[in-house]
């Protein structure tokens, strides 16, 4: 409908021609650091090719996603994710093409877990027969499959799971059973509504040959039907549903799932590393389980690849908006009509929007180093059968997936309060994006619970290496560690505004003092492990940051990019570089005093060093996030789109896409009468059946097409 | 509908028994304790009386919320609002019981702005000839009123917004015009679909006599009527909506607004203090507003007070589950059978919550200070036309409004994350506290940005101190900074650790330390203001930390409560004071460090100092939280309720009231069908009318009453 404001235009300056001058601002080359971030798995020509199907097919439009009932998101995402499967035969995708799509398409959805975690449990836990008959169907998607782990009162802890899988010696079945509540599968993504299969965990019970009396041997996987194919209503015996509405994810179908003695074939047993003896119903033991930790490298390797870019979406949109938006003129200008200033020129503005950018690109580099020490690792198991870096590697991604996650979670929600008022409203395009990335610093391992991996292995070394201080350095870390036990009284200040070695030494060595503490206190004086708890954590923390800050250094001072970057570039990465060390340790500073790598002389010229290096980046903040090729698409976001365009398209989205617009309501509180013309009985009758829940949403349409 | 799962309950241990045993646990005087926390304003006898009766309306259900379609929820929150004010007639509630109703009710809804800005517009600023006019049409809520002053463009900024109100000396009218899109009122609560007059905020326009041209004098208000009473429509000349959804106040309409010439008559000008000459044209100037600061510091103290019960409500969410919720057996433990711990036994969870238990009640007793330097302050200008403290009362609310509004947004994060994945669920409670809390941060000055005025106060009675250090003391800092300025270059090393005030002092010596650096850089080296905003972002929370920590000291060592509280529970309160401050300290170590308020050795000591603290504190954690008295309609949580029985809440929840189990869907993957039987070709209509907002979600509605 057109009416006077289709004339009107923001005052002036207008965000694209203030865009246009930062991009003009900056020798950053951004199609060249574009290529260096992106290359892998030709993601940037993945993204274009994939970006322009889906961008033509209306149920992918995000545009009404937040004016949704939270039944009508599952709705859709289920008509998404059959089209994406359509998409996929159409356009012959490979699994990587599927994958940027599900990127773009930016939304969990009920066919997640059967190309993931249900497709990798029938790869890798059937037995050569299981495999045969069940992947065909499930690489066809003749199945919907999900994966049942997860209980009510079960998570992390999975040797606690209660749901049982008790062998029945004359029938040769297994009885799957819930024994109680908390035994009920919960969380469970395509559970809900969707999957017809279902890998189940559940403690296997079998029978003592002499006494008949029960054991349990623990959790195993079992392939379970547990919908009709036909119906798709849960088969007799299973109850199950969704769990309801969470912070995020609001297109998954979170399932629960109670079995009520439900029998299984003996088949139903994934038999590749262990088994059931079918005849004699015992137990067939497992072999070493060692690889799985190469594969959780890689899946957290992955994570923190992940988190890279939702970081980068967060600072793209910071950084565009809050180059454009304009707030008070500077105090000490003696002019009176001096313009506003750019928001993003304020250095408390800087001091939180720029040391996340440099974060984006200390994430990459780690994420890089990860992927290079797991292909390098499963090389050499390959090869020589050689496990010994798995350890590592192990202590490595536990703190880092710990310590990366806690960085984007936390870094979108500090971009997100910097951008004031706007960053509150749906235009931000935060808002899904903050509440579907909060669950990772939940899942794939609790960030306060998975620390304890990385500080055990570090006491270990830490004691290795105070045993044999002059012996061959086994891993990596030992090298360091020899450094400071040989040392350990010194102190050092290290010229940490000088050469940015001595920022990575400086890290090592806070990181080789909690290590050290933290041996002493357990191995030496023998304190209970749970009293320490705190002390692992920020071992783990301290310890990571220095994996981030070395990797970071290795890649920009001591490689050679291929193809190489401009001089420009790479200057703008050296004072990323030093800007996420300084800031990271400033966050820190007195684990740095305490472990005497700096003096507190010193440490007085940190905050002006971070303020000089976030001028030196701020010209650049623009085309850096650029580099990063965040389309539009997957931002949703009016103030980060490219163009700038922030105001006009605020307000076409209020103005023009607002289905609450539609109606005229009743704002008399005399009458209970809610829509103009409604009548007061109608208004009640529909109003407490939405308070109830008892029919549900669609009661509103059901109104408004008798209006 | 029953099934089998009817029958079961969770596993033992039960949570009622768990959290009977941790309430016999404690000798915290919980009754007392509360009427000690809650008795001003008769709060908990109100809570009482005012909550019997909101819990029997249907349509005040919180249940079914977070399933609902963005726009339902304003029908909701709107017939609530009504239902609210006829609730107030029929019982005679005064002003206090409707606000006791809408914090227990727990939305923000279309009527909020009606009785709080709006009509302190119409009290404050009105002449006597339009109050009399306005002021019963309000009271009465003949008319509904909103507060349209922040703009698409402009926000903190007040100066900078654009709406026009333009003199017309021929009419004697003012023409009120929006000239560009920013110039759009935007966020205006209840503006977008409810009320029909709004306080409008433009730039006076008022032509020179000579010259004619125009010239402003700056934002003033004016009273519009905006809507048509009996339609409800906007009046010619006026464009509103809704802005849309946002993360938090889904039943609020935040509204936008423009103006195409809009006429007013010369009376709609708010003319209390300022006002035009109808005849002349000329300009009326204002008198002194230094009282709008004394109201200020009155709201920053409610936003302290608010702040503190809504941490409260997240940490008792987290505090009664974390007590029930039992995780990995000890793992020094040689038991094979050794029981799993209470989660709230872990010391990496105790550093998270238990800190904030105690922050619950430093936030408490900053904000009875407030209050008491309020009224202390409002009865000096009353008496004596002493506005003196006015300053000292501003910079203090200023600081406190930033940090204490800071602590509450991030603890309530905190807890989320702490209670692991079913923090993340619905059942939580914690989803809309934490969206809706989130614009704490940003409204009633953005907490970056006004610890200006906190650190440029600070400078100001560091230059007197610095001019005439024995000077009589002005305002109360005044005291502290001429000990600091007679021993500047003095090392203290507190005894933080012995005597309670000495952590008092160690906090001040901090502030004080940092104020004299800003002052030295401010006012003897003349750095640019822009350049030090860091600096005086850190100086105000010194500053603010300083003034937590002493109030909380006071309160709990230097007075005498009344009524009284038992040694056991002031115990505990010691206990809290000492956790809070070490705490505190903590996170900011490095400054104790550079200003030598303490030493690397004492520092060393800290922690396991906060470690013995929470030791002491955790047993009487789930009775400190019951003192707060935050109800289970208010929680609206499954993990926080009163009665501990967690689990098989979270079961009824999903299993009975979650209206996505009502239908049976179509995973297959082959059709577009997606709800069984309703047939592609409708579900291909229905899901893209959905994504595209074309015709909203009612479409779900006609859909499945055709099934």
């Amino acid at each position: 409908m057109a009416d006077f404001t289709d004339k009107l235009r923001p005052a002036d300056p207008q965000g694209p021609t203030l865009l246009s001058q930062e991009r003009a601002g900056s020798s950053v080359n951004t199609d060249q650091l574009a290529t260096h971030l992106l290359s892998r798995n030709d993601f940037l020509n993945r993204q274009k090719k994939v970006l322009a199907i889906l961008e033509q097919i209306p149920i992918f439009c995000k545009k009404n996603q937040l004016n949704m009932a939270r039944p009508d998101r599952y709705h859709l995402s289920l008509a998404r994710a059959k089209m994406l499967r359509r998409l996929t035969l159409k356009h012959g995708w490979d699994r990587d093409d599927y994958l940027m799509a599900d990127y773009l398409m930016d939304e969990m959805g009920p066919y997640a877990l059967h190309g993931t975690m249900f497709i990798t449990s029938i790869r890798e836990q059937c037995n050569d027969e299981q495999r045969a008959y069940w992947l065909p169907k499930v690489e066809n998607w003749e199945i919907i499959g999900c994966y049942g782990q997860t209980e009510l009162g079960h998570g992390s802890n999975v040797r606690g799971i209660e749901c049982q899988a008790k062998w029945d010696p004359k029938t040769k079945e297994f009885i799957i059973h819930s024994p109680t509540i908390t035994a009920s599968k919960w969380w469970n993504g395509a559970l809900g509504r969707t999957a017809c299969h279902a890998i189940v965990v559940a403690q296997l019970l079998l029978p003592d040959p002499n006494t008949g009396k029960y054991k349990s041997y623990g959790p195993h996987q079992f392939i379970v039907q547990i919908r009709d194919k036909k119906t798709n209503k849960p088969l007799d015996g299973i109850v199950i549903g969704d769990i309801g509405p969470k912070y995020g994810y609001p297109g998954m179908d979170n399932g629960y799932m109670l079995f009520n003695e439900f029998r299984v074939p003996h088949s139903a047993l994934l038999s590749k590393y262990s088994g059931v003896d079918p005849e004699r119903g015992t137990y067939i033991k497992p072999q070493n389980a060692a690889l799985v930790y190469g594969s959780l490298t890689f899946v957290r390797a992955q994570i923190i690849m992940h988190a890279r870019l939702i970081l980068a979406r967060a600072v793209t949109v910071a950084v565009r908006y809050l180059s454009i938006r304009r707030q008070f003129p500077d105090r000490d200008s003696k002019d009176p009509n001096a313009p506003e200033q750019a928001v993003l020129n304020y250095p408390t503005v800087q001091i939180r929007i720029l040391p996340l950018l440099a974060t984006t690109f200390a994430l990459h580099y780690t994420g890089e180093a990860m992927y290079k020490l797991y292909y390098g690792t499963r090389e050499q198991i390959e090869k020589d059968g050689d496990l010994s870096r798995l350890a590592e590697m192990h202590a490595a991604s536990s703190g880092l997936k710990s310590l990366c996650t806690t960085l984007a979670a936390d870094g979108i929600e500090t971009c997100r309060r910097a951008m004031g008022g706007h960053g509150f409203g749906g235009g931000s395009g935060m808002i899904a994006l903050n509440n579907e990335y909060l669950s990772k610093p939940t899942v794939e391992g609790d960030n306060w619970m998975i620390t304890q991996q990385t500080a055990a292995y570090l006491i270990k070394r830490m004691t290795e290496v105070t045993k044999n201080p002059r012996a061959k350095p086994v891993d990596t870390v030992d090298v360091q560690f020899q450094d400071f036990v040989a040392n350990k009284s010194r102190s050092y200040d290290f010229d940490i505004l000088g050469h940015p070695l001595e920022l990575v030494k400086a890290f090592k060595h806070r990181a080789s003092y909690l290590s050290y503490q933290v041996y002493h206190a357990r191995v030496v004086e023998k304190k209970p492990w749970t009293s320490m708890m705190i002390s692992l954590h920020r071992l783990s923390r301290a310890h990571s940051e220095s994996l981030l800050v070395s990797n970071f250094y290795t890649a920009v001072f001591e490689s050679t990019p291929n193809p190489p970057l401009d001089a420009a570039t790479l200057n703008v990465l050296e004072a990323l570089f030093r800007l996420f060390a300084l800031f990271t340790l400033d966050v820190s500073a007195s684990e740095f005093l305490l472990s005497r790598a700096l003096s507190v002389d010193k440490l007085q010229l940190v905050t002006p060093a971070i303020q000089d290096l976030m001028a030196q980046v701020r010209p650049h903040a623009v085309r850096l996030v650029d580099a990063w090729s965040v389309p539009d698409y997957l931002l949703e976001s009016a103030l980060g789109s490219y163009d700038g365009d922030v105001y006009n398209r605020l307000f076409h989205k209020a103005h023009k896409e607002n289905p609450l617009n539609q109606l005229t309501f009743n704002p008399d509180w005399r009458t209970e009468e809610i829509v103009m013309g409604e009548g007061e009985e109608n208004a009640r009758r529909r109003l407490e059946a939405l308070a109830l829940g008892v029919t549900g949403h669609e009661q509103f349409g059901a109104v408004k097409s008798k209006l």
